[in-house]
C-alpha cells in the first residue's frame, strides 16, 4: 500500500455499489490492481466490456486470492457462502469490509471464521439509485454521502482508517457507530421506508382494472415518488428484511400505531391533530435541507 | 372573450396554484385583466410586488363582481363561506370553477347556491410542489400534467370547453371524469401517498434524542424524499383528508392490510413473498416510465 491506496482490491459482487467503487478506485488509485467477481457469466462479461476490473472470475477464493483488500457487494444472502469460500486463502495483513446494509447479520455470519491476522471491518456505504447492474454503476454515487464503519473489538486501528481512507477518496463523509446502533439507524431511514414504498405500490397493483391504469396516469400527484423507491433491487431488499428483522418489526410496529392515529383522526374529523402533525413535519423537512441531505 | 381568453378572471385564493396560473395568464392572455384576492394582508402585498395581477382585494365579492371566469383556489376549508360571498354577485354568463383536489365534497358545498345563468365546472389541475404561497408559483407548473374537470348535467358544453382551453394553454392535458371517481382515483395516487408521508415522518420525530438526529443525517437512503411531500402545505392537507374522508379511509384500510401481510412475511422469514411483491412493484415503475409521468 502506497499514498494509501490498496495493491490489489476485490470486489466480490459488482452492482451498483461494487461497480461504482471499481470506478471510483480507477479514477483515484490508477496503480490499484481491480478483480471483479460475479456468479453470472453476464455480469462478468459486461465488466469487461465497461472495463472498471483488471480480471474478472467467478470463484469468490481466486478473487480474494493475494488481494489486500476484499471487499464484499453482494446481497447479504450470498454473505455466508462466499465467507466460507473466501477465508481459506485469506493472508495475515489482508483486510475484510463489505458494504452491507445490515451489520449485526453480517459479523453474526462473518466474524466467527475470519482468520488469524486478517482484519474484518464492517461497513456500510449509504449511497444507491433504484437502479442495479455494472452498467449503473457511476465513481460520483458517493460524493458527499455518508459512509458508517461499524468496527469491532478485534478490528486494527490502521485497518479501520484504511478502509476510512478508501471511501474518503471516494467523496465519503465518514462515521463509526456499533453495529446494533446502525441497524436501528438504518430502519427508520431506509428500510421502513423502503418497506412502505413496496407496499403503497402494492396497493396500487392490487386495485380493480380501469382505476389501477389511471393510477400510473395520474401518478405525478404524490404515488410517483414512491414508485422509484419501489423499483429498488428485489433479492438485494428481500435479504436486508430478512437480515434485520427485529429493528424492521419494531419501527414497522411505530409507524403503525401511529398512522392508526391519523386514520382515526381523519374519521372523526380532528382537524386540529392533522394540522399540527402535517406543521411538525414541515420542520423535519427545513433541518434535512440545513443539513445539506435534500 | 375573444380567442377564449377570458376578459376578466378572479382568483380567489393566489397560493401555489392561483399564483402558477396568474403568471401563466400573464404569459399566455396578456389582455386578460386578473383580480387577485386573498385574506391576508401580506399575501396581497407579495401579489403587488410580483406584479401577478391587475387588482387586489380581500373581498370575494368584489374580486368576482363583472368576472366573466371565477376561479377558487383556497384550501378547501374556506369555499363554503366564499361561495356565500361571491354567489350574489355573479351574472348570467360567468363561469365558475376551482382547484380542490377533492371534487364531491366542493360540489356539495357550492352547487346548491350557484344562480341561473352561471357555470360551475369544477377542476383540478394535477399539479403541485411542497412549496406554498404566491412566491413558490411558476407558469410551468402545469406543463404536461394532467387536469381532471368534473362537470356537472349542468354545466354547459361551452363553459366546460373554455376552462379546458385555459388549462390546456397553460400546458396541461384535460379529462373530465365524474367526480366520485376522481376522489377514488386522488384518494390512491395523491392523498395515501401524502398521507403515509406525514405518518413516516412523524413516526421519525417521535423517536428518542440521537436517533432523532442521526435519521435526518442519514435520510439520503429512503426517508428524504418522503419528508419532502410531507412538507406540503399543513391546512391544505388538512382540508383533503377531512373532505375525502370515505376514499381515503377505505385505501388506507387496504394499505394496511397489505402492510400487515408483509410485516407478517418478515416475521416468519416467508423470503419468497417477498421478493414476488418487490418485483411486482419494479413492472409499476416501468409502466410510469413509459406513461411519461416520472
Amino acid at each position: 500500500m502506497s499514498n494509501g491506496a490498496f495493491e490489489r482490491v476485490a470486489l466480490i459482487g459488482i452492482g451498483l455499489i461494487g461497480s461504482s467503487l471499481a470506478r471510483a478506485l480507477r479514477r483515484d488509485s490508477p496503480e490499484t490492481s481491480i478483480v471483479a467477481c460475479a456468479r453470472r457469466a453476464e455480469t462478468l462479461t459486461a465488466v469487461r466490456r465497461l472495463a472498471i476490473a483488471d480480471e474478472t472470475t467467478d470463484d469468490p477464493a481466486r478473487a480474494a486470492d493475494g488481494a489486500d483488500l476484499v471487499v464484499i457487494a453482494t446481497p447479504l444472502s450470498a454473505y455466508a457462502a462466499i465467507g466460507e469460500k473466501i477465508m481459506p486463502v485469506l493472508k495475515a495483513g489482508t483486510i475484510l469490509t463489505d458494504v452491507g446494509s445490515v451489520k449485526q447479520a453480517v459479523i453474526r455470519d462473518l466474524q466467527p471464521y475470519v482468520p488469524e491476522g486478517v482484519d474484518f471491518v464492517p461497513g456500510h456505504p449509504v449511497a444507491g439509485t433504484e437502479h442495479s447492474g455494472p452498467e449503473s454503476g457511476f465513481a460520483e454515487l458517493f460524493r458527499d454521502r455518508w459512509c458508517i464503519l461499524t468496527p469491532l473489538s478485534g478490528s486494527g486501528s490502521d485497518a479501520v482508517a484504511a478502509v476510512a481512507g478508501m471511501w474518503e477518496r471516494c467523496g465519503m463523509r465518514v462515521v463509526t457507530m456499533s453495529a446494533d446502533h446502525h441497524d436501528k439507524v438504518l430502519a427508520m431511514t431506509s428500510h421502513l421506508p423502503h418497506l412502505i414504498a413496496y407496499t403503497i405500490v402494492g396497493t396500487a397493483t392490487n386495485l380493480e382494472g380501469s382505476l389501477k391504469s389511471e393510477v400510473i396516469e395520474f401518478s405525478a400527484s404524490g404515488f410517483r415518488d414512491f414508485t422509484r423507491i419501489a423499483a429498488s433491487d428485489p433479492v438485494m431488499w428481500r435479504d436486508i428484511f430478512l437480515n434485520n428483522r427485529e429493528a424492521v418489526l419494531e419501527i414497522v410496529q411505530r409507524f403503525t400505531e401511529d398512522l392508526t392515529a391519523l386514520q382515526r383522526a381523519i374519521r372523526w374529523g380532528e382537524g386540529d391533530t392533522l394540522q399540527e402533525l402535517f406543521t411538525r413535519t414541515r420542520a423535519i423537512r427545513r433541518s434535512i435541507i440545513e443539513a445539506k441531505q435534500a
